[in-house]
């Protein structure tokens, strides 16, 4: 941590910072430069509040050398993190995961004939949406209860293990007992209460980057899961809020080399919510592959037209079927497979 | 609504559209054009879901003419809501209220000094942080009920009506108890499981704008709560997030003259968080209350360089008092006071 | 066109509004809804001026159905344009074309190194900056006239044409004499004066996006240079500004099928200035092959240690080489080669 | 200067990294971390290029202390430069400056009769565009000479200097000879060739700040001018790009205190472009006078219905009015007047 302090702060001033900093087991080195003094601070400055520091007016400046992160760190656990979804394996040099499936489950029987559909296209977990995190009141809730049952039973067919997204602590109940990977939607990124409750489970989570969120503050909210105990926590880009209209959002597949150098964790990417636009996701998801994800996230739809939410960024599972056959010949370049 | 055809749509596709919109009440207008096809669609269309027209390979376009919220709507309800918080009155031709205090609540005793320094300053409500969301897992979180039972004995003590933020519906019990205004923080202005259940309070909110959500989405965020059935909301901005540096968010003015024609409801800003720099207070809330802001919510502490969290943006209670009648008079210009 | 008339306007404005229409020749319907009246204007609007029609207060919202380009117009120009660079084809189905060579010419001899090595590697261009656009007055600002002559000497003896950046009109004749590809920097993509000067020259131009420009401004910047009589151009995605700390640049790859779709132009990445970092880069330049990018342009040194300007995002000729071994194979995954 | 290294970097490297950094006359301190090393830097350090440093492959990261501009720096010019624009002082305590006219010159007697408007309003400079910068090449691009010749006319007779826009530096010498004040438009803000030829000049600069500039690029933009010899230059926001639809653009107030404690330069503040909405101009623009702002640039037209460009941001001569009577009371709040 460097401190940077204008050359007139007052003696007491410049030694009260630094008792504090010492009384913690850091050790501070001065650097007297002509127009700063600056301070290096050395040791375990995770649990040292900056903004407490910055608050002396005395103090221009402070920032950090070391990643606020610890557990999530590659620097601390060189292996790469691969996660276990119902028996599918993510991460690593492991095959890259394709999941499948539509944005809102919309009953047992389209369930089950879209669970087939993207198993034959090559997909290997299956997506559907229960509860919808929806910007208007007045748009479609989903099932609830019953699309996750929907999802249950296409499981017990197909055999695809379920990933959906949990929108509150108060649901985690149900989705420990029938949801394989728990996913956090990227408005909900930084519910910390949300956070902390998974946690303490035992379920994958699939940790969605916000909108607007920086990649550190994304790694720090795999970083709340971690340090509450649950190790087994997937990044996953879906495009961050830019100036450009004509995307929905603007895909960063930059994410993907540095949260294999940051972090141990596996990182999936979901090239429809980014785009908004279906036929975008061909050429960003075979983008992605070639960039070395792990998985990738994939809003599918038998009859897109009549989809009943986001049916403009749906592919037919034909669509998805011969995206995975490029893919895997990518994947073949940079020595991995589908 | 608009919706814009490709050319070479086929009859069938344009018939199937303009059936489902008849069938759901709307009036359907074509306009002929050389590379396009436009249909006007007239209505109440805040139940259509342009996704799903979207969708549809042969559409371009879709866009509305009408805003997607009503009950937040100026156009439908002309006169400024003005919300009663424990007896202070917010919005319309109201005085400019004050809401000042720390961050976070740091004990009982250090609650009654800040509480007296405030109000004797001019502030109206005291504001103060029990639960804190933080970024990091590893910083202080808030001293959480311990914390407002300090605030409701300052209550007790100096009359001044709480604001504080909730972070989960799970405590909104305790919140209905004892807090007067419940805020909704910037991470959570689209948990929508929280929004919903403050539909259902009897308590007014005071929502922040998510840190890059743009206008209308925070007004759809309102819409949730008066949806639900509790029309008691104030607006708030607390900053967006930029490409700067030299500010930890940019403040958005604007938005409170365009709250005030877009909605009836009042609009308050946090200079504090906005910059991030006690230094900047004071000509931000000079230049929000010349813009017609209905309330300003300020960080103050009586040692912001000891402050547990956000010292940087606090201003003491000297600063305060000099704001609130440099703001008094710059009120009074606009025929308003404080 | 769709103008959108408050439900109060006069009869009077109205009639005003349409017959200035119909004079221009366009024709006008009419939409009556619940709250507002809305018109349709069909002809060709791209010299109609939305902001003055905005400017009416009677009106509530303009918005185009018809996009403001036309010379890029995939709509009217639907074959592929090819363009020509010194003998090297770039754009359709012609081979992924490699740009490389460093961020700053730094003399004859160096300049022919590296023209060497990156034609052992397999790039078909080489890249050097002579004029050096810097944030500060104080920086290396280029060998100007002598970097061009050390690029000239270099394609005497490698044959590889060059590609440099052009800062000032005022330069366009060295340009045009010595230089195969006239680069327009992205703080330069609305410099209207310079891309007018363009439009008369006889060479090709590669365009980059400005940093915050919107893919419609950008292909407006070419329409600047094709409406002036030069349709030999390139665009360049560089990479764009957002809030994200960890990379330089956000690069937008979602362009490559957007450009694609809406102008028949090439589309060329700049993985180098879009990340800053070097070890960015091999992952990027894949990700672009895959997306179906028709050519890079990449920093390389041979000493990335000690480049005069932007080191930290330069590879090796080595890096190069094994970079382009790997991007041919994705680029033959989908039906290209480079 | 700080600079970070990584643990295993060797020492011959570290050894050299210092001798070159001492052989430029600096002092380097070392502080031996767990994870890291750093070196403090000391000395005039805004020649070294941390991009040359940060190129190392054992360096993790390069930051800056001090400020990387000098003339513009408040730190070694503690007094307020104070601008005189053809008799019209601005900056330091004197009186709020108004700047109001056409967005577009369009003629000698409009030109008259908006200067004699604006002048009766309180305006003290006239403002008018004879160049305009264009999104759209089809778009009226300005009456060029014509349009200066028009606003000389008027200063002959209504004795208000002029600012207009200078978009090439092959027009500087009518520049020089007609206009007081040479605007600087947000695209050119990182032309450099033609900031060069502004430092060589003896007239003032408005340099307004790039769409998507950080206020650090703004400052060394100005520094670009200064370094050349010209130190008048007065910075001007209008608005930067958000991801906000509602407003054309998000204006940043907080530059006014900003570049008041950076810098020692005057800033004025652009509303009409910065909202792009005539609604928006008096709220923003008291807001501004409130935040301490040294003038205001506000487009103005008789007609703003007719207007041949940005119509729909112009106030009237009477809203002008109006609004400058406000702000001259919350001047005076704040220890200025108009």
């Amino acid at each position: 941590m460097i401190i940077t302090m204008k050359k007139d702060a007052p003696e007491s001033e410049i030694q009260a910072i630094i008792g504090n900093l010492t009384d913690m087991g850091l050790k501070v080195t001065v650097i007297q430069g002509s127009d700063y003094n600056v301070f290096g601070v050395v040791g375990d400055t995770t649990r040292v509040d900056e903004k407490i520091i910055a608050a002396n007016p005395h103090v221009d400046h402070v920032s950090r050398v070391a990643a606020p992160f610890k557990k999530a760190n590659r620097l601390f656990h060189p292996q790469d993190t691969i996660v276990d979804v119902g028996g599918v394996k993510i991460g690593g040099k492991e095959k890259v995961v394709i999941m499948a499936g539509p944005c809102s489950i919309e009953g047992e029987e389209p369930t089950q004939a879209i669970a087939k559909a993207v198993k034959e296209a090559g997909a290997r977990l299956l997506r559907g949406g229960a509860y919808k995190p929806r910007t208007s009141p007045y748009a479609f809730q989903g099932l609830g209860t019953e699309g996750i049952q929907c999802m249950v039973k296409a499981k017990e067919v197909f055999g695809l293990p379920i990933v959906s997204e949990l929108m509150s602590e108060n649901k985690l109940a149900e989705f420990e007992e029938y949801v394989d990977l728990i996913q956090v939607g990227a408005r909900n990124m930084q519910n910390f209460e949300l956070l902390n409750a998974l946690g303490k489970s035992s379920k994958p989570v699939l940790l969605k980057r916000g909108l607007s969120n920086t990649m550190e503050e994304w790694i720090m909210a795999a970083e709340y899961i971690m340090a509450g105990g649950n190790e087994n926590v997937i990044m996953c880009e879906r495009g961050i809020r830019t100036f450009e209209k004509y995307t929905r959002n603007t895909l960063d597949l930059s994410v993907i080399p540095i949260i294999k150098t940051k972090t141990h964790l596996p990182i999936v990417i979901d090239p429809s919510h980014a785009t908004g636009d279906s036929k975008l996701v061909e050429s960003m998801s075979l983008a992605a592959i070639a960039a070395g994800a792990d998985g990738l996230i994939i809003e599918t739809h038998n009859n897109p037209k009549c989809a009943w939410s986001d049916g403009a960024q749906c592919v037919t599972p034909e669509e998805l079927k011969e995206l995975i056959e490029k893919g895997r010949k990518i994947a073949q370049v940079i020595g991995r497979d589908i």
